[in-house]
Order: structure tokens, then C-alpha cells, then sequence
């Protein structure tokens, strides 16, 4: 059993990752920890998500930043559920207690630094960590996943995209002058469980957002190696998202070529799911860890589809998968 | 064409009654009126509320409320979509300006000291304008509406109450030693339009809140003259209450008393809506004035069954009815 | 005031052109007919759409359509709410009769018989009618629609579409080598109001459907004279379309093009509104006539977004608006 | 390892009850079973109910009543969530054939033959079944659900009502000559998978039904031993129940009594999860197999409200409960 915390317990990934840390069969959950000065400081976590009450009643205690090495010391696995500013800035006190560090926010996801001057506003401050760390996106990155101490899970966005996306580009199969058009929908457990009017009950309806200018876009781009027009939307709907995207294949591509290149790519990876005859929506992935692809082709144009629980396959769900490949447990160990 | 300005236009009720008041037949919209603090100032009212481009463009201007002898002095109507406390303290400024006032908060509704010390948590500063108020209940109390010039709108609970509850004292059919039991479901915009954790789009799940102590309790008992339970419900849509309430009549009432007492309540009412065969929804009422009502008798138990849009009929189109009235229009004019 | 009949008056657009047509100053609604072996034939419309009652209450009745020439001798206009195949058999003797049509199916929309064989699976039997059919995108279509007795009124998507893609193909900014790439999400009432497993409440969920071959994707292109892939979503919203489009300009192309070519289109057009620093969203357009639009530029890219209500600009209140035109009334009369 | 096949496998709660059959540690999953005649025989159960995808990929057969005797040897449990008439006309080959029948249709749920020909409209075949069958509502009937080889599982309004008023009637604090007053909510699932206008997405919409005569009135009302008032209503969500209830309690009954009432009622039992300072919602239990209570008392007014899923603890988590609990299983085992 190791012993694993979570930092950030309080928002909607971080409640996601305490039940999978409490059903896995090799951890063991040993901290929720919130900001020192969070007002949830001292409850039960199962007091602000009641769906959890009898399953995780632990409560969440605030984070002193100072007592890290020590009181740390003992915790072979952090979960970073928490802002990128503040996974920057913890990240390093961690390593240094001898955790391996899972962060979820975007603070390690791009080796560039001017990726973070543009799309995030601050100058990175941990160059050597940024090069150092591994990019969480389970299916393609496990074996560097089982050599490094720090994972920079994948994006919500970037992990719909990518799984649709990659396998293409690694095949050679698209059209280099021409970008791989996204659309996405995402539930509004994406912007986290803090009140604003944009995610007020009221207020939500389907709309884009973020348009030419979203984050998400860049780490798309330089994952997948291929440019991209990205559009997020906001949907009306609590969590998932669906990502439709058109692609225009070097001529003359064969549909052969194209289902071979995702049958490669996932074969024996039982997270993603390739669908045949269906389309994937929202209901079929909402509270599982799994990701839905499927696509058809017209002449030289392609339109690739997939969907993700947000939460779970685009936050908790992945970085469980990534703890499960760094350790060496069953990939699906608590998932399925 | 009288001349009439709204404060409070920023909310929903607010921009319910811009709606109203632009279409309606002998009405000129002179102002919309936001508190003098407000970061919404300055904005055209359809910037707030996008559905309202091209119909009300006008901005929404800072109140000050120093000015207001001077500002209103030619405005015959007010419509106050404030808080209580708000409406509290501006009724009377406005009322010296020569404006009728239609109060859309609680501030004016009950006439008891007590009230508000209990339920609202301050002592009402101006008793002879609560003994002057009129209660804003359309059906019931039109003529009283008629001759004054501060109607306390009524709430939006208690008018889907007491349009279900009243016919049935008014005839004296109800047990006296029975409370009558509301159980009642408000869509979230009964919470306003300021962000908060409760109103999240996350958040937001069928469940009741305020047993045993929401203020609408003793409204709607002072106004119906019969004890009640009161339990209301946030319910995961935007608009509407539904109230489904339980009744003992007097033993030995029959079926033909209790339809006897609806109709002549109604008659001639044509915003009361009384169903034959099916039973109230908030689906029928969204987005309408109506408020409609149903009932099944088994023995002496009575189960009455009210709906309506809160926004409208629990809030905005009431108010214009009152306006109708006061003002000698047309009863339904630019609300059907 | 003219006469107007609505056919197929049971179903969601129905009831909304009932609602409009009584509204209507220069409108008298003199009946309402569904198929002559309808269940819900003999019933109230508002028994069928209880929003309706007090609004419209006369009975929807079954239409002898032996007796068309003889009952409709005195109707004005009828409007065809039907299924493509009753309006391609019943088109013709309401002309016969003397009625101006205003056909909301697909029934006479493209001048082109393959497109029935291929979309619709029947064979076109009325080509002089599909010939003189104007096709009904009213800011685009004015003059025609004035001078025609068959309006075949655009498709819900067509219109979200064309709205958004015309001014740039009018103006020649669009790249002829790259497809314009529609990606739209339609609310459910978009797939009518019979019952089926697919639009039950527990099933629907963001999804894609008809990729490739859907058809409104020849639809749009034969009235754009420009190719698209087109991508219809279902999306868990009773009603509301929103589509997010993709164009390739022509290289070069400013800012200030693009902004001149909508501001041109549609200048003097009020039921389109194009939002300026903000996106359309389904809220802003449900329950109302509009359709809102709004771009942005990066590069030689363009993202162009516009929503409207799939049953009011997409449907009735767009055969309002050619009802509008052909007659001489106010453009927007009963409508906003 | 016990055999557990599922009959009616293709409906909401067939699917849950199959995720839950393969994850249990104590079950192998042996049998998927629709009516001899469903369009559904021979599709794999994840082709009906994407979400089970790399979870339960079984086919669904087609069940031969002839052949029950001969191919259910083997099996040890089957679980019928079939309509009453089914379960009813099942059940004793499944008997004769071994098998423990843990039945989740109202065909065995109360000892009186009156109640199935008023409620249900058929005269019931197997009195010695019935008086045989023990009502499963988990944690009140253990000892005989234990000695039993037919559990009928308690309904879904049932289960809320009566874990919620039975450990009032059993503690003897309610006033005998008032009935409990339940008003209750349900998501659409309850109403099962098949196609109908009722539960039509754009027709949903909160409202009262089977107002005095729904079937769930006498179940509750013969299990607890006191008379009810109970008045469903549809909520426009999927799954869950949310139940209101307004009791009278024997005069000057103290809080303490209610709450040693509970205490010792759900001691040990923890599906059952007591609140304290919150309410119960369906947020909380939604895909949980819990059931939430709390209560308010004033004077001798009681308010207690209930939820939980209807589909798990209203159906396939109470079933397995009864499967754990017969055989000697942990009593959460796989539910938690």
C-alpha cells in the first residue's frame, strides 16, 4: 500500500480523485488538504460533497506550506488538484520530500516558456521541472510516465483532442497545409466549483468561449504536432464533453489506412473506446474513466468524434491511470 | 401614455418588467435604474440580458437617490425590483414625488412590526406606509389596488398559495383545525441573479430549504387567514413555481362546494387559469402570465395544485396587472 | 385582415404559428386542421399545448382534403406545419384554391429533383411547382417572396447557417478550395413532438447525428453556392440552435471586409443582430424571433457563430416574416 | 462464486443491476434475458446501454419460458426486473427450478388480492406465492428476507416513504387520526425505457400525477400501518427521488424521541445515511446506492425528507441488498 494525498481536495476533481484513492487496492488515502486560508479548512469532505458522506468523511486541512518536507515525508504519491499557480509554486517542495507528484493544473503541461507568458501570464519559474516532467496523457506517454516523479496530466480539452487526433498524425495521415478544425462542448464542472455568474444555473446555455485565444489550444498543438483551430463551448449540462472535429486527409487515403491507424494506436488500451456504428455522446462516458472515439470518412474528409467524462477521463480519471502505469499496478486498478 | 421607470432593472424581474413596459399600450419607459454603486451602470440593459437586444437598448443609469424629488417629478410610475431593504428605505422619496409605487420586494406586504423584526431582521421605520400599503394579490384585491399609490406586489410563493388556498377560506370549507400543507418547487432565478455556490449550475439540485422559516410562510398565512406549513424546494430549472398543496375540509364538504367556490373566486379572471383533466405544470405557465390551478377531492382531503411562471404572475406580470388596475387599462394589456 | 389557416397545427411549429397568427394585426386565425385521422383531431390546441390556453382554444380539425377547394375558397394563406411528403400532395390544391403557401417542409425547397431522390427517397411529382417555389430566407429573399404564391420557408439549420455564411460568399471573401465547416447543435424539439426512444428524456445527450448526410448540408450548399461539411448535433435543450463555423478567407482578407460584407447584408434587418465583443448563445434567442451573429478573425480564418430559436426564425416566425413580406405588413408585425 | 442471471435485462434498472452483478465479488454473471419477442434478443447489452461498454458486453437472449426449468438448473439467482404482469406469470417456474427470485415489479409486494385487482387490474394466480414472498425493504425485513427464496423488492416511492415514516410508526410517535401527508418527486427513469409522449424530452416538465390512485399509495400504507396521503409528481431529471413529508405527531412528542426513533432504526445500517445541518437532495444520491434522511420538528408538526436514486436504492442496489443479505454476503458488497 502506498500512501497517497490529494491537495486541492475541495473542488470537483479533487472530490473525484478521494473516491478513487479510497477504492483502490493499493493506496492508501492519508491526506485531503485545501489553501491554508480556505474557508473549508476543517470539514468533512463528505460536508461539501455530500455524495461522498460514508465513503470519504475525512476532513480537509489546510496546507502548511512550510511543514512540507516534514509532514510529507511518509506520502510516496501528491495529487495536485489545484490552480496552475499554485501547482507551480508546491510542485518543487513536494519532489523534494520524495513524492511522486501528479499535478493536474496546466503549470507543467508545455515545455515552452514563453507558453506560459502568453497563455497563463507568469514566467515560469521551474525550467529544469518543466523539461523534467512528463506529460499525462495515458495511452501514449507510459513509458516515460514509468521513469519520472513528475506528471503534468493532461488537459480536459487536450485529452479529447489528442486521443482523437494522434493517431492520425502518427500514421501520417493528414494533410499538412490544411488544420484540424475542433469544436467542443464542455460541461460546467470545467470551471471549477467556484460561484461566478457565468456558471450560474441561470446564466449557462450553450455558447462558445475562449475563441482563437482558449489555453488549451497551444497544448493541443504542440502534443499533437499538428495545427489546430480549437472552439470550447459551454454546454448546459453538469459534466462531459464532446469534441467533433473535421480533418482533411492527404488524397487519396484510404479508409483501411485510417482504421488501421486507430486500431494501432489503441489496441489492448481498454480506457479508450472505439465505437462502430455509434456515435459517442456525453451519457455514454458521464462517470466513467473512459474515453469514446469514432469517425467516417467522406473522400479526403474526415470527422473524428469523442467524448469524456471532463472530471474523470480529462482530470481524476487519467491521473489515476498514470499513478496505476508509475507503480506498476493493473492500468484500470480502481477505475472500472 | 403614462411615463414609467423601473429600479432594480439589472435583475430578472427587472428586465421581465423593461419587456412589459416597452410593449405595453399606455405605457412610456422613462428609466431604468440601477443602485448608484452598481457596476452594471452605464450598460445597456440589453448587454445584461442578451435576449433583450433590439427590444430594450436603453441603458440602465445610476439612482441617485438625493435627486429623486427632482428626477421623478414627472414620472407617474415606479416599479421597485430592489431588495427589501432597499425598497424599504426608497418607497416614501418616491411616493413624495408624486409616483404611484409598485414594490415588487416584501418591504410593504405585512402589516406587523413583528414581521419584519422576525423575519427580516430589522425594525420597519415607516409604519404608516405599511398600514397604507395595499397588498398586490391582482384577483383579490383590486379595488383596494385601485386607490392607492403603494402596492406591495405579492410574492411569488404566496401568490401561488393564496390563489389556491383563498377561494376555499373565502367559502369557509377548510377544517380550522388542520394546517393546510404547501410543499413548493421554485426554479433557480427565485434566487436572483448574483453568483453564489447555492445557484451554481453544479450545485443546483432538487432538495427543500427554509422548513419552517421562510418569510413567505407568515406572508401567506396573514393574507389567507388560515395556518400553514410552509415548505419550499429549489427545483434544477430556471423559471416557475409549482405548489402542490394538502387541504381536510369541513367534514361533508362536497365536490360541487369546492368547484363552486373556485369559480366564483374566478370568474371573469382570465390570468387564473383553472384546469379540468389534467393538472398544472411549470412547462404550461414558463414565459406566461398565467397562473393555473387544479384540484381532486377524496373524502374531505383536498389536494390543490398551482402554477406559475415566478418571474412573471410570482413577480413582473403581476405588477403590471396591479398598473392595469390602478390605471383603469385594459385588465391583460401587454401581458397576453 | 386576411384569413389564415394553419396545417398540421398539433405539432411544436404549429402551436408557435397559431400563437403568432393570433397575435397578428392583419391576421384573422380561421382554422386549424391536422391530418383527417389524427388522434388529437377534435381537441382544443391548448388541450394538446396547455401554454396555449386562454390564447388559443379553438379545436384543431381533421382536414378533408377532397373538400380543400371548396373550404379554403375564403382562406387567404395557409400555412403547411406537415411532414415534406404532405406538403409536396397538398401544395397544390391550396394554390388551386386561391391560397398564398407558405410551406414549412422541405417539400419545395431545392430546385433540383435528384436532391428528393437522394434526401427524401421519393420522386418529386410537382417540378412546374418546385420550379415557381421562392425559397424562404426572408432578409435575402424579399423580392421574390413578394411576387410568389409558394414560399417553401428555409430549414431551421439552412437558416443558422445561411445567416452566418451569405454576406461573406455575396462579397467573395471566402476561399473557393476550402469547404466551409458547420458544426450545429439543435435542441430537441427540432425532431418534432412524436414519441421515439431517441428523444426520450432519459436518452438525450450531446451526440452528433446524420454526419454526411444529413439534408440540410445540400440545402445549405445549393443556397450558399459554396461547399460545406455540415455536422448537426442533438443537444439536451428543448429548443435553440447554435452553429460554429469554420471559413478559409481568401488570403488577405481584412478585418474591415469582413466586418463591411455582414454590415451590409444586413443593415436595416432587424430580426438578425449582430453582437458586437460578445457570442450568441441559446438564451439570448430562445422564445424569440432573432437570429444574433458574431465573428472573429485570426489570420486568414474565420469563426462565425449564430443561434436563433429552431421553431421561431427557424420555422414559424420566419414564415411569419414572408407572410410579412408577401402581404405588405410591417416587417416585423406580431413578432417582436 | 454464485450464478445470478437478470430477466428484463434491456430496461434502466436490467442495466444497473448487471453492472452491479459483474462487479460483485460473490456473483458470476450467467444470463442476460429480454421477452421472447424483443427487437432487443441478440444485442449485446452495451449496444442498448453505451455507458457498460468494456463493462458488460453480453448479448441479451431471448428468454424460452418453456425452456426455464432445463436451462436455469444451474443458476442460483435470478433477478426479475421485468413489468408485474411478467414477474407474476415468472416467478414459480424460476422456483420450481431452484432458483432464489428476488423480483423488482410490484407482482408479490402486498398480501392482499383486493390490491391487484384494483391497482393493477388482474385477478393474481398465486396466493401461496404471495403469502410466501417477503417485502424487500433491506434494513427492516432482514431476518426474513434471509429464510426466503422470493424477495419482492419494495417500489421506489415505497422505499423513500417508508425508510423514512417507519421508524416513526414503530417508536409510536405519530398521531393516529392524521395521515402522513408525501409528496414526492421523480427523474424520468422511473418511468421506465419505453418511447411515449410522457416522457418526451420538450414534454418533461415538473407536475403531479396518479394524484388519490396511484398503485405505490396502498404499498406504502400496508407496510407501514398507517395511512397516507401520497402524491407523485414527475421532475424534469433523470433519476432520483426527493421525498417531502409533513407528519402530526402525538402531542408533545420531544425532538429527542424522534431522534432516538431514527438512531435506533438505522443503527449499523449505513445505505441508510442520516443527515445533520443539510438537507437530503438528488445531487447526494444520484448513481449512490444510498438513501438520505433528514427531519425538522416544530410543535407537533414533523417534516421529513427522503431521497435517493430510484434506480439503485428504489430498485437494483435494494435487490442486490436482498441477494447480499440471503446469502450471507457482506451486506455492501459490491453497492459501496
Amino acid at each position: 500500500m502506498l500512501k497517497a494525498a490529494i491537495v486541492g481536495a475541495s473542488g470537483y476533481t479533487g472530490a473525484e480523485l478521494a473516491g478513487y484513492v479510497s477504492r483502490h487496492a493499493n493506496l492508501e488515502l492519508v491526506g485531503l488538504y485545501v489553501s491554508e486560508r480556505s474557508l473549508d479548512a476543517g470539514k468533512a469532505l463528505s460536508a461539501l460533497h455530500g455524495k461522498l458522506r460514508g465513503v470519504v468523511d475525512a476532513p480537509v486541512q489546510p496546507l502548511i506550506v512550510a511543514d512540507i518536507a516534514k509532514n510529507f515525508a511518509d506520502v510516496d504519491i501528491v495529487l495536485l488538484a489545484t490552480a496552475h499557480e499554485v501547482s507551480h509554486d508546491l510542485a518543487e517542495a513536494f519532489l523534494n520530500a520524495g513524492c511522486q507528484v501528479f499535478d493536474l493544473s496546466g503549470a507543467f503541461r508545455v515545455q515552452s516558456a514563453e507558453f506560459y507568458e502568453k497563455f497563463y501570464g507568469f514566467t515560469h519559474q521551474f525550467p529544469e521541472l518543466l523539461e523534467k516532467a512528463v506529460y499525462g496523457l495515458a495511452e501514449w506517454n507510459a513509458d516515460k510516465i514509468k521513469q519520472t516523479d513528475l506528471v503534468a496530466v493532461a488537459g480536459c480539452y487536450p485529452t479529447a483532442s489528442l486521443t482523437a487526433l494522434k493517431p492520425l498524425v502518427e500514421a501520417g495521415l493528414i494533410d499538412p497545409s490544411n488544420k484540424a478544425v475542433i469544436n467542443a462542448t464542455s460541461g460546467v464542472s470545467g470551471a471549477g466549483r467556484k460561484a461566478s455568474l457565468t456558471s450560474s444555473f441561470c446564466e449557462v446555455s450553450l455558447a462558445p468561449y475562449g475563441v482563437f485565444n482558449h489555453r488549451h489550444q497551444p497544448e493541443i498543438a504542440a502534443h499533437l504536432g499538428h495545427p489546430v483551430i480549437f472552439t470550447p463551448h459551454l454546454g448546459n449540462f453538469k459534466r462531459g464533453i464532446l469534441a467533433t472535429i473535421n480533418v482533411v486527409l492527404k488524397a487519396g487515403t484510404s479508409q483501411e489506412q485510417v482504421n488501421a491507424a486507430y486500431q494501432q494506436a489503441y489496441a489492448g488500451q481498454n480506457i479508450v473506446r472505439i465505437l462502430d456504428g455509434e456515435w459517442p455522446s456525453i451519457a455514454k462516458v458521464e462517470n466513467t474513466p473512459f474515453i469514446d472515439v469514432a469517425w467516417q470518412q467522406q473522400g479526403d474528409d474526415l470527422i473524428v468524434v469523442s467524448a469524456e467524462d471532463n472530471l474523470l477521463k480529462g482530470a481524476a480519471s487519467q491521473a489515476i491511470q498514470c499513478v496505476n502505469i508509475r507503480n506498476g499496478f493493473a492500468l484500470t486498478e480502481s477505475l472500472v
